[in-house]
């Protein structure tokens, strides 16, 4: 398969773009493993990523965390690239590198002068099914992930309550398991599960390379040819169909008490659809919604109302990603000002919702957020790195590389009335926890 | 392996005891099968049960309901006894026969004229192996379990404000997930489904025979090495390992409100450990504290508080069963009194319990308890068909003969200290979730 994908998606605005990342190209090898590749010829860098349809929610019961343990040991060695030694090979051309792991993939990324893409492409392949782990690697990296949790959720209660928070927003679905994974099944890894999730899931037909700057998509497409392309895919991919929630039918709410809590904060998560390839226009009434509601600035209806007018809180905020293959959140985050009690707090957040379900969507700022929004989508452009990101990640989890382009057109044809809607389908307290963190217990 | 285990449980009491199920012998096969025989002679009937070490949490994700639904196919024809034929045979026989499947285990039963055993042991080793599931069996049996849930859960508030808090009570294990299953996944359960459940889990090593009533041990061995010793055993039997509970940080409320709902009133779940083999002095204790704070009868901690003194309640109760593979919960439940809201009845609930958390257990309540519990456990040896149900179900969820011989002493053992500190390690609302059920919106 070959399509070049041009520029001309944000019409007229698009002429007044400076030079920037605007070619597209999308292959698919013989093996399964799709390629994209985005041009950006200002710099001579390139970010080359493979991203895997593998991560937390894929996980067999009773093993989270495997997927981002793998991501770890893939840093163990091959026959070729010794253990260790990858990043440093990566640091010694220039460049650096990293990996990441959410619920539905897992990616690895380095950032390197153009022509050191084929020794990238030449070391990420030989990785993906080379790799070598020893008993004593799984050891120690399963030590330092322990750590890693210690460190970034164990001592730390925001993270806690969110953990607690999403088990209790999934009643079914695997999303309510943390990524990192809980401590005693982190703790239950071993070398066995690792090489069987690698055999099952390090492979091409389960793979997406995206590089992204000073490239030439043709030489791309061969240089991939030359290292993924005889890489023999896996018979164990299969579409991703996790267990579903069930009717959502009262609120959970949770209050956790902490002597480490600095500053006590209230938030509310509602379960909320995600971007379906061909189908954007509800989870695009949910991102615009987020934005007028809790969006980053002072000028959202929550930071107007509880921030400036009422004074009541200190931080109001409202969240939607929609990148996802299943279900997620919309979430509201409020921190109430000094002597304002959390529960006072999300009774004024709560009535600022109730007012403006009533009102409905202010014209004006509608039009001035789709403003905003375009503009962003068109800095976002001038990043190609940020832009391969984009692209893995939406090809990841099942959306295309048209729905990618797409996106911004969908955006903007949202309606005052779609927003409503999709307001009205979600804010409904039935699907949502709200946690309390605190210092001490408060009131009900 | 051959053990018989006499009576002499209850020391004197024991001689006082009217001819009662006092002998208890205990086989296995060679296939694998558990066989406990249960005399009593008292009456010429006979209760035959085969219990199935499959429950509602064996289940794979995805697939919640498949136990239950299993129970009911296992009523659908043989070549030897067609479709719908084996309870007609039953009742023609003069007996009576169910089933019932729970998260850990699906059991069938009958009740016949003891020298009908023979037959019934021949029909049920023919459906353990033998069944035919035509595609419309399977497709109108999933309707009737769909009609099933529609009228115990999706019609009852109650129901589903118990599933609810089941799912939030269990951030990890599949206890949180319903017997019955989720109404969608219920909906696509299949005839491959089925039949890859059946031949994985319908086998004799992992079933347990219980035979109690008018009947020789030797001549049950016997009987039962003809019918189902010739059965082969599955290989795909394994321990049963389902995912541990995480650290639960923070309790979860919830409210569900319901037109249909005509008595208001709240539950509290605490997760609490249950029986373990040859260690069961924890969950003896948590019995003991069950009976004290909320018991039958009026005498309790919780009842005498709130439905005497304060008047706040007109029914208060406490539960804990203890026989489950993995934790499970201690459960209170108060009904409110007319004009009493939930929060204040809640509120006095929670004095009670810190009351009762100070001053400790009353000794003369803890001795007149202990005579009452073991008063029920001599009525309890009076009835064969109900000890056929305490050695099965403790043997599938894999406690021992012994264990279940053991319990009325570890019960009697039970010390006020021992009560105090289970009270203090399962009492602790981080670990809980407490919902209400109301006719509409209850203030927080």
């Amino acid at each position: 398969m070959f399509r070049t994908l041009g520029r001309a998606v944000f019409g007229v605005l698009a002429l007044a773009l400076p030079a920037s990342a605007d070619t597209v190209s999308n292959f698919t090898l013989d093996n399964g493993m799709q390629v994209v590749v985005i041009e950006d010829h200002r710099a001579p860098v390139v970010t080359h990523m493979v991203w895997y349809k593998i991560g937390r929610a894929d996980e067999a019961p009773g093993h989270s965390g495997i997927a981002h343990f793998f991501e770890h040991l893939m840093f163990k060695g091959t026959k070729e690239v010794p253990s260790g030694a990858f990043s440093a090979i990566v640091e010694q051309q220039g460049g650096n590198d990293n990996a990441f792991t959410t619920e539905d993939y897992t990616a690895f990324f380095q950032r390197v002068a153009a022509d050191r893409l084929d020794l990238m492409m030449k070391m990420e392949a030989d990785r993906m099914v080379n790799l070598n782990m020893s008993e004593e690697d799984v050891t120690t990296e399963r030590q330092v992930i322990l750590e890693e949790r210690g460190q970034r959720t164990d001592s730390d209660p925001g993270s806690l309550l969110s953990e607690q928070m999403s088990a209790a927003q999934f009643l079914n679905h695997p999303y309510g398991i943390p990524v990192i994974g809980w401590r005693d099944e982190i703790a239950g890894l071993s070398r066995d599960d690792a090489l069987a999730f690698y055999h099952a899931y390090y492979a091409p037909n389960n793979a997406i390379l995206v590089v992204a700057g000073d490239v030439d998509p043709q030489k791309v497409l061969a240089m991939a040819k030359a290292h993924y392309g005889p890489l023999p895919p896996s018979d164990k991919i299969k579409p991703r169909h996790r267990p579903a929630e069930p009717p959502q039918l009262a609120e959970r709410r949770m209050v956790l008490a902490d002597e480490r809590v600095a500053q006590p904060y209230l938030v509310r998560s509602y379960l909320a659809p995600e971007r379906n390839a061909g189908d954007q226009k509800q989870a695009a009434a949910l991102a615009v919604l987020a934005d007028l509601l809790g969006g980053t600035g002072t000028t959202s209806v929550l930071a107007r109302a509880l921030q400036f007018d009422s004074q009541v809180a200190v931080y109001a905020s409202a969240a939607y990603d929609g990148v996802s293959v299943d279900p997620q959140t919309f979430s509201l985050v409020l921190v109430p000002s000094e002597g304002v009690s959390l529960g006072d707090a999300e009774a004024a957040m709560d009535k600022v919702i109730a007012k403006f379900m009533q009102d409905g969507v202010n014209p004006d700022e509608l039009a001035r957020l789709k403003t905003q929004i375009r503009a962003n989508e068109i800095y976002a452009r001038d990043d190609a790195g940020g832009l391969a990101n984009t692209y893995g990640e939406a090809l990841a989890v099942g959306l295309t590389v048209q729905d990618v382009q797409d996106w911004p057109e969908v955006l903007q044809s949202v309606t005052a009335e779609d927003v409503m809607a999709a307001a009205k389908l979600v804010l409904n307290r039935d699907h949502a926890v709200t946690g309390w963190l605190t210092t001490k217990e408060a009131a009900q």
